[in-house]
């Protein structure tokens, strides 16, 4: 009889996926849900992870020639009424704005007055209110491009929420871009979309997929979405970030014209892209294990905790300054041109429930130090993408020389190994027989790769709960038959159940 | 007669002063009103010059302890009515969110439904939906102190808006303490009181005033409010940022509890501060000058302007190339930690107009390349804080030599001369009469520095449109005679008009 290994998240993934989930968000600390409906608090070690995702994709944004700014929470009602698809999107599940005071309802409570003769909607997204200010900013060729990007909150009133998938509220970054020709604003929905895949898959070590939408998946008043699809571990998919081509939808609706070369007037081509704090779902679910959250080093807010280990007073001493001079020899090493993030934790609490705090926390790399340690000059360390019990004992002078390679290399080993997951639930499948048992309740699931001739097959794959995900950037050569239709074709989709 | 000088910003500071301060946003291109009522958009130099103040004061909320954390937009209605003196103060002016879709009118446009059982605002400021978390994370005196910061937009419905003093939407940052005992909330209320004054003075450059709230002018709900106030150029105050100590308002009416060490139930002791966009005013109101903005090179997004001026294509590719060598000499530099930000503007355009761009703007160094400066070697150099005119040649390894000494020495003068014009306009006051006569309709305005004995005097003050700006923390020594009353009192308190 062999005993079942204990772990820190009770349900194991096995066990119960969903409930996993949001078990190690508790474990961690990550977020919790309020009293607001469908809205969530983002604690501090949630928060710190979207701080880290913000500065790498801010600067990526910068360097790609974008500058942020900012732009009202509300819009009125009517300029959502001016994109036919777009408000067909978003008018379904928006948070209406009706009055502007409140005044005593007699009953000691409060009821809304001031009745606004518009009413406001809280942005869902910005295409309509940032268009009605571009089409002030731009009145020449030479106002263009215009590269905008905005860090907002945004709100869609969602019926089923579940924490950073999807809440009424969220977090993220919608870039918005005005362009004088077609080519330029579909190299910039795709250099945008190599930012997301760049971003995804080397600093959240996240492989993904990049593709174009379906037009039944596409955004609402695009003339083109293109996507990057990862594999969560219960081989599910999450669209983690979208680049929408607007094509001149959104310039004709808003009037974004401008005067060219010849003194032609023309409607500017434009273009929009978010990623959001979804990606901390992402990260959660592609990464974690049974004892909680795995971070990739570089949007972990914290490196390397150090654990010290004594019994009495007299170790105590001894050790926490042992611990402090280490802290103060990895201050000044680097990772990822970053200053590399350790501290000392030196709160009065058994040893093995600290330890299992920042386990659960999913800090990548532990050094515990006791006397023993102190005497050999050494540390021993336990690294979060290996088991619980895989520790090393390594000298202090090594572990400090090979800090920032360890960091690397478990960055290169969460991605690998997503990979290798992703790889190995990615099937090439060639009938619709095959289709339906991989997504058949107790089928294999994953990633299906199908040739598929048309452009929508909802009808066929809805009652699965299976969407097509992507075309996928890259193809097959060779042409193959649709599953669907039996034609010819060289169109390959990808399909899965997704988020 | 003399011909009058030619300003960039019509009409000047003495012309309208609260026309001109308009034409300088529009000049800088900082921001823009929108077809929102009340609502502006941050343009990208604006929104620059505050990610700049949010880098600043974020890395002094960390250095003190804080962990940034996001909470809901919306607020539930009975919320708001839990802590009396609050809702008085926001409930007169809030955004009510009350349905939740929208559907066809029948009339080709949309019309709100699903309405909620309880409506919702958006934040006014968020010490209610914090106090509820805050209630459910603090159980022991183990979990305090809670040091928490929000960034956030949030909503008041004004009546009368101004770009970034007073808007219905703004951003700021929130922070949200809770401690065991009430020396430590206090202390931490004057802790970020002092850094705010610290933000203002050593890096907007913007000399303040530290001081008490009257009553009448206090937060809705704290015990005590601090204030920094600074004078504008127009020698109105500004109240530029605020520490409010909550005592245990909201924690007894949002249940905030903890056992202490001898296991007795007690209400926690929180506060709250905030700084908001409002400061970009500040700074626009307190160093621009007929020209244009003036910005402190601590906050200004670019520090060095580098003008290419040639007359033919010949020239044209010589002075650009010493232009780009010289930009990439100062990206070696660094001014106070950063590195400096220097560009070259190479865009096709007259120079003068070219020049004038970058002076609208307030960037602290322009230097004007053209071939003859590189015949020398050279730059000409204009400071933005002196005259147009004086401007100067250094040698290229002299001001590169230099470059970070100069900027420090714009930063100083500006606070210097920010600093003279506040105490030039800063009188004691000894009689109630002298307090008149300054702030009748020709008076001299300024600040009022009286002794004043009454908590308020509102009654007596409130048809000069003048208000109690703070009790100075720095208090004279010796007693005196209240304006008011005529009692001896040892209370000084500062008066002013204000926006």
């Amino acid at each position: 009889m062999s005993s079942k290994p204990i772990h820190a998240i009770s349900p194991t993934r096995e066990e119960n996926y969903p409930e996993w989930y949001l078990q190690v968000i508790a474990a961690a600390d990550l977020a919790e849900n309020s009293p607001v409906r469908g809205c969530m608090v983002i604690k501090p070690w949630g928060y710190a992870i979207w701080e880290h995702m913000q500065a790498i994709l801010d600067t990526k944004f910068k360097a790609t020639g974008h500058e942020n700014a900012y732009f009202p929470l509300l819009i009125p009602l009517h300029y959502l009424e001016k994109e036919a698809q777009h408000v067909e999107g978003f008018a379904k599940e928006c948070a209406v704005v009706t009055h502007t005071r409140l005044e005593s309802d007699g009953k000691g409570g409060l009821r809304p007055c001031g009745e606004l003769e518009e009413p406001y909607i809280i942005r869902p997204t910005s295409e309509t209110v940032i268009g009605v200010q571009f089409s002030k900013w731009i009145q020449s060729y030479r106002d263009l491009p215009v590269l905008i990007n905005q860090w907002a909150n945004v709100m869609r009133w969602e019926m089923r929420t579940r924490m950073f998938l999807r809440t009424s509220e969220f977090l993220w970054q919608e870039g918005h871009t005005a362009h004088a020709t077609r080519d330029e604003a579909e190299a910039e929905t795709k250099q945008m979309l190599n930012v997301y895949a760049d971003f995804a898959e080397n600093y959240a070590a996240i492989p993904v997929i990049q593709g174009e939408k379906t037009p039944a998946e596409r955004f609402p008043g695009a003339v083109n979405t293109y996507t990057i699809e990862a594999m969560m571990q219960d081989k599910k998919a999450l669209q983690s970030g979208t680049s929408h081509f607007l094509g001149q939808n959104f310039a004709q609706s808003f009037g974004i014209q401008y005067l060219d070369k010849e003194g032609k007037q023309e409607y500017a081509w434009t273009t929009s892209w978010g990623m959001t704090t979804r990606m901390i779902g992402a990260l959660i679910m592609t990464h974690s294990d049974d004892d909680g959250l795995v971070l990739p080093p570089k949007l972990a807010p914290l490196h390397i905790v150090i654990l010290p280990i004594y019994r009495d007073e007299q170790d105590k001493e001894k050790v926490l300054n042992y611990c402090q001079d280490l802290n103060q020899r990895l201050a000044s090493l680097t990772f990822n041109h970053e200053k590399i993030r350790s501290k000392v934790d030196a709160r009065e609490m058994n040893g093995g429930e600290k330890s299992w705090h920042w386990i659960k926390k999913g800090v990548p790399i532990r050094l515990e130090i006791g006397p023993r340690d102190i005497e050999k000059n050494s540390v021993f360390m336990a690294r979060r993408d290996l088991g619980i019990k895989e520790k090393r004992t390594l000298t202090c002078d090594e572990f400090i020389n090979q800090a920032a390679t360890l960091l690397d290399e478990i960055q290169t080993q969460l991605f690998n190994k997503a990979k290798q997951f992703q790889q190995d639930h990615l099937h090439s499948v060639k009938t619709l027989d095959e289709f339906n048992d991989l997504f058949s309740e107790h089928g294999r699931g994953g990633f299906a790769l199908c040739y598929c001739a048309p452009d929508d097959v909802e009808d066929i794959i809805k009652p699965m709960k299976v969407t097509a995900r992507c075309v996928p950037l890259v193809q097959a050569n060779d042409p193959g038959l649709c599953i669907f239709t039996g034609q010819t074709t060289t169109r390959q989709v990808v399909f899965a159940k997704a988020y």
